[in-house]
C-alpha cells in the first residue's frame, strides 16, 4: 500500500514503549459517528505486523467491539503471549482514555508449503462489470471508502419492513476506494465490510453492531501481493437470528 | 448436568481469589498426552459461568490453543474486560507454572426476544440409528467420552495416503458418552469434538492439531435445556488446505 492511501493513514501507528502504540481514528472511515469495525480491525493487526518480534504471517484474527472507537487518538497494548516453531500468539486491546474499546487476539504463523488442496469452488455469479455500484445508502463515511458491486442480497429498506423475510445470502464485488494493492491490513477492514444481514432480511433499519469478528486468512503472502488491485468477490450467509444476536458468515 | 458426569469433574474450578481460578486436566478426556481442547474450552467458559459478576449467557467463544494443556492442575485467569448493557466481554489465560497455555474471549449477552428468524435448514441425513458408531481409530480417551455415527466423512487411514483427496465434508451424529443434559459447557467441548478434515481427505495421519477455534452459540438456554439428552447432528466442511493451515466450520 502507498503512503498515499488513506487506508494507510488510518492505520498508521507508533510505538511509544515496546508493545504499547498509539494511533488515531480518522474521519475517512468513520461509522455514524465512530470508527468502522474493519479499521479497528486493521488497525490491531497492524500493530502485529510492525512488531518487530513478529515471525510469519497472519493467519487468523478475532477482534471483541466492547464499546465505539471515537474519531481522534487512540492506545494499543500488545502481549505475545506464546512464540512457537509454527505460530506466534498475540494478545491486544485498544483504548481510549483508559477505557477499553476492543480486544483481540492475533495468530500468526509460518507458511511454508507442504499440503495443498482446495475443495471450495470459486462461485459462478455475474461479472464485476455486469453489475452496478450501490447507490448512497446511509450518510456513512466508510462505505465511500470501498465500492460495491452487489450480484444479490443488496439491502431494500421497505416502510415497515419486509413482511416476509429476505434472503439472507449476499454475493457482492468490494473494492477499496481508490484500489490499494490488496494486503493482510486491506483484507482485515474488508472482512467487516459486509452490511449487517439483518437490514436485508427484515428490509428495515434497526440499531445493530458488529460483537465479534474471527477472520481466518486463508491464502499465502504470494497470492494476496498476486491479486494486486483486483477486485474481489465476497459471498456471505447467515444461519440464524435468535435473540438479539445473528451470525454471518463470509469469504473473500 | 448432573455431578456425577465426567465432563463436570473436568471442567470443575474453584475460585482462590476474584478472577482467578483453579482445576485439573483429567485422564478421562486426554488427546494423545495433553488433555483434549474441548474440555479446555469448557474449562474456560466454565470460569466465565461460575464468576459472580457474569451477566447473559455465552454469545460467542474464541480459544486461541497455544501449548498442550498437560495432565494435573492449571489456573485460569479471567478478566471482565467490559460490561454493557447487552454484552459484557471477558478475557482469559489459562495457564500452567506459569506458561500460557490457551487464552480466550468470552462474550456474554442478554438474549431477549426482538426478531427470530432461522434461514438454514435441518440437513437431510440418514437418522442416527441408522448409523454405525464408529470403530476405536486411535488410542485417545477423549473419543471414548463421545460416541460418533457417521452419516458421512469418516476418516479412512490408507497405506501411503489417498490418491485423491477425499471429500472434506462431515456428517456425524455425536453425543456425550453417558449423554447429560445438554449445556454450554457440553456445547462448547462438543465443538472440538470434529476430527480434523486433513485426516479425511489426505487418508493419513499427519502431526496436526486445534489452533484457534471460535464457537458461536445461536441458541438460547431455554432450547439447550429443551435438547435434553437427545444426539447432536454435526456438520461440517473445510474450503481450503495450504500453506500449512487449514479451515473446518462447523455447525452442531
Amino acid at each position: 500500500m502507498t503512503v498515499s492511501h488513506p487506508l494507510d493513514k488510518a492505520t498508521r501507528l507508533t510505538e511509544t514503549v515496546p508493545g504499547h502504540w498509539r494511533g488515531e481514528a480518522i474521519e475517512s472511515y468513520s461509522n455514524m459517528v465512530e470508527a468502522f469495525g474493519g479499521v479497528v480491525a486493521a488497525s490491531l493487526l497492524n500493530a502485529v505486523q510492525c512488531d518487530s518480534r513478529v515471525q510469519g504471517w497472519p493467519i487468523s484474527q478475532t477482534v471483541n467491539f466492547c464499546k465505539g472507537l471515537a474519531l481522534g487518538p487512540y492506545e494499543i497494548r500488545s502481549r505475545l503471549q506464546r512464540s512457537g516453531k509454527y505460530t506466534q500468539h498475540w494478545s491486544l486491546e485498544i483504548s481510549q482514555s483508559g477505557t477499553i474499546c476492543a480486544t483481540a487476539s492475533v495468530i500468526t504463523g509460518q507458511r511454508g508449503q507442504v499440503y495443498s488442496h482446495q475443495p471450495v469452488q470459486i462461485p459462478s455469479v455475474s461479472s464485476y462489470d455486469a453489475c452496478q455500484p450501490m447507490p448512497p445508502v446511509a450518510p456513512v463515511k466508510w462505505l465511500d471508502a470501498y465500492e460495491f458491486r452487489f450480484v444479490e442480497g443488496m439491502p431494500v429498506m421497505a416502510a415497515g419492513g419486509l413482511e416476509t423475510p429476505g434472503s439472507a445470502r449476499t454475493a457482492v464485488w468490494m473494492r477499496d476506494e481508490p484500489a490499494p494493492p490488496l494486503d493482510y491490513l486491506s483484507l482485515a477492514a474488508l472482512s467487516d465490510g459486509f452490511l449487517l444481514h439483518l437490514l436485508q432480511v427484515r428490509g428495515i433499519m434497526v440499531p445493530s453492531g458488529t460483537v465479534t469478528l474471527t477472520t481466518h486468512f486463508l491464502a499465502s503472502p504470494d497470492e494476496i501481493a498476486a491479486q494486486g488491485t483486483a477486485t474481489l468477490l465476497g459471498v456471505a450467509d447467515s444461519r440464524r437470528f435468535h435473540g438479539q444476536f445473528h451470525d454471518q458468515h463470509m469469504q473473500l
